[in-house]
């Protein structure tokens, strides 16, 4: 499997404005049809993302997290990495008042592991 | 699938005056028949509101309650809207000690979404 | 089906003496076939009560506690005035240094309710 | 609300052609979010449909099938009424070699109801 | 607790006509909240009925049947002459081309009991 | 721990007449406070019960039942015969059409058993 | 059946020396298959017990543990006073930094209790 | 997202030999990892595919079956074809005595679906 | 990991005449802590085994049972061998009326399997 | 089976460079394939562990981890030695900002145990 190692891109993701944003309200996304693939085999890996905010000023739009999210599927990085670029780019997009991504990978080799970052200070 | 725009109306909401003011007590209702519209395709959304609150003088009636959803059957409106309306009529005709509500709604395109909205601070 | 208003007896609750009032300890009694009648309608109500206390000088009896439940197996009376009035019964036989009782009701039109009422406050 | 008492019409279903109908083989399609009111009170009824069929010729479009379910969201149709209209629909559009239709209801006054329909000897 | 002996009426079942008597099909109803006494102590029973039926030219009606099921709140009899009676009575009043009843009984010092009859032979 | 090696007694075991003699109808009883003794090491072993049955003109009563099996709480057999025994017992006080009792003991080593047997043929 | 009052002894229980008293850390035993005698009716209770405790200078040795509470099979007591004796008795053998004791017991009349006790404050 | 429409090759797959081909015996294998694209859309798709056969001389390696999946990744095509082509092959390398495929697809717009396909008769 | 190649003796299987041979009676034994290596890469298997059987005249000892099974914790065999062989011995030793092994497997590669294997016809 | 007492090589573990060290982040571990051997009998112990840590300049890499573990396959160490052990090992090759394991083990005797160890304090 012939594997990408240029970043995804931020750019496919869209925003919406925050239609309430006098009140701090939590917003989870759930994505339990995540791929990509190890660089150092290629083999694919899956995984559920968990995405949870506070927004501040910006929604994102879900359809374009989908397509954002679909770049990932030919692209190679490793789990930490992966799961920090996500949290980089949609904070990069949505300016949040407080964001956790928690990324559940599928078991390799009998083990299974569980990346969560997290923007801010939860309030 | 015709799709109104018109907010549905608070006045369907009756109450019942709180048997124990004295008290700090939680009441849970989970409604888990909700759904509306997309605002944009007219595509049916579904999802299960748990609304928590503390009452103060007043309750909201739980048939007035069922009643006061089904408005939203064809009405279009995005998750976060929607989420964050119900609440304000919730409180506008209760005026609770605390009160939250959490609608999580069933997956679109392998995404599911759930927002939490609270009115207060839990004592 | 038909309805009686009074309120059930306390006097039907037994109770021991707490046999290590030196130590503060939890105990967690679930009833989950409670049932009683809406005031409304006549129609059964059925829930799962669950009692949790740290007992002081004394404890209830469960056979006594049973029969005192069944009390309300032919009593009209809404949720939260129900879930109030077991608090206050079983509070002025026991006088405990702490009580919660949470009242989960099974669902009436797609609705369904917990109401949780407490006494005193948690160690 | 306003209930339609027309039947929905069957020329929303499309068809593609059994790519091996040399093959005996069996398609099971779960919809989870079908809703129609009851013609009597004119409140919303929700349930899971499960359809399954061995096709012959031809295979019933997934998206066409969800566009003509969402013609009983305002249609008024006992349970018993409505899976048997359905059957006859997919029969009618797809000559299948054999079929079956499972809906299963939410409960209603504490009765939850689940009505299996079938056409044809399952080979 | 008063237990009434008499057994209770099944004159308050009401049919409707079977919409389609031409095909063998099957209607499940499940009943989580049934209720008796037992006639030796006067004890509450609690269990789910599952009822089961290929109609013929009559149905049994939903409200109906609770109210019918209610006659038993206050009705002293054993499982097992309790789940052929109802079995009697449902069958007296839609003469089924078949027709079972499962009742499974909550916990009695530790133990539990199902009972299952049955009417006719399953096509 | 000292164990009994006498076997149980089905003196104990009651019966009443079964009320619908002329029904063939399945009464499923589940037991999951077993405990008997092992006769090599004088250690517990713990299990679940399943006695399903066609009671032809007596059935067994649960309470003695219940008394039945306590006698196993201190008596010393293993699993193979322990459930042959109580077979050969409710077979002799009921003469059932058909009889069938699993037995469904907990972890020893990190290995669990369960025996099932059998008399006569399921109808 | 008959009931033992004299208190089980703790001279069964073993310790060994704790390998890392240098640091604090949880060891939580879980024992599902506990069981003692009601004083009085004479029938058997069970029950699951789970001990959690930080040990300072001594661990209880497990086999030595499962005899401990084997002494209880044919003991009777009443659950508050079964469940403070056994930490009263692990504390006076281990002197643990902290240890709790939770009893979840299995239902009686439909009610079922569970006790919760604690030895020290949790670091 | 780039849709490969050429039919991934069999030639990956590799065979051992049938250890005990005297005996007939099922071998089931489910690749909860399974994601091909939606020829119309290019949009993802993703399955559990449970693939159950009695060999006869060959057996079919899992690190090449794994591989041989892996050219689904970026081709298209609908469920059914996928799924028929996947028994086409697998059949083609080893000549099994009997085989079934059950593919079981994640939900899109509220609706899932399964596949089960079968290669001869099973014994 | 060094792997042995020299298949596991059955003689450590020991066995105990059947105490009631005149019945057709089933054992079920499940082992989840069944561990080998792969001949290949030396890398651990684990799985559970789920041996069921009705005895003629001889029965296997659990405890030498799990002697038996441990000798396969660093012997190299691939997953259809394993389960054949285990089957061979203990028809070997207790030559009984029927018996089937089902040997589940954990995952490898997001891979499982599933091999099940069976001596005699079950009556 | 022969019982290794020397303590497994933590210089099996490799590491590589934490790629976001500016931020604290949680990394959980999941291995449920872990065993080892009791050093007083030579039986095998089952267990899961579950590692968390905050990486401070360096992260565990995963396939290192799973041959440092397999070191305790024929390793004699009691639960609690066992889990220290592991924790000093990873802690002196992380240098983490925090970690926790916790171990799982199955069931001996009808009794299980979980171990958890922490080092530092969690942020």
């Amino acid at each position: 499997m012939s594997v990408s190692l240029t970043d995804p891109s931020r750019a496919t993701l869209e925003t919406f404005e925050n239609p309430f944003p006098s009140r701090d309200y939590m917003i989870e996304t759930i994505c339990p049809e995540f791929t990509s693939l190890c660089p150092k085999t290629g083999q694919p890996d899956f995984g559920t993302l968990t995405i949870t905010y506070i927004p501040d000023r910006m929604c994102f739009e879900l359809k374009s997290l989908k397509l954002y999210l679909q770049q990932y599927r030919n692209h190679g990085a490793f789990y930490e990495r992966v799961t920090n670029l996500i949290l980089d780019d949609l904070v990069a997009v949505t300016a949040p008042r407080w964001m956790r991504i928690e990324a559940a990978f599928t078991p390799r080799g009998g083990i299974r592991s569980t990346i969560t970052v997290e923007h801010g200070r939860r309030p």
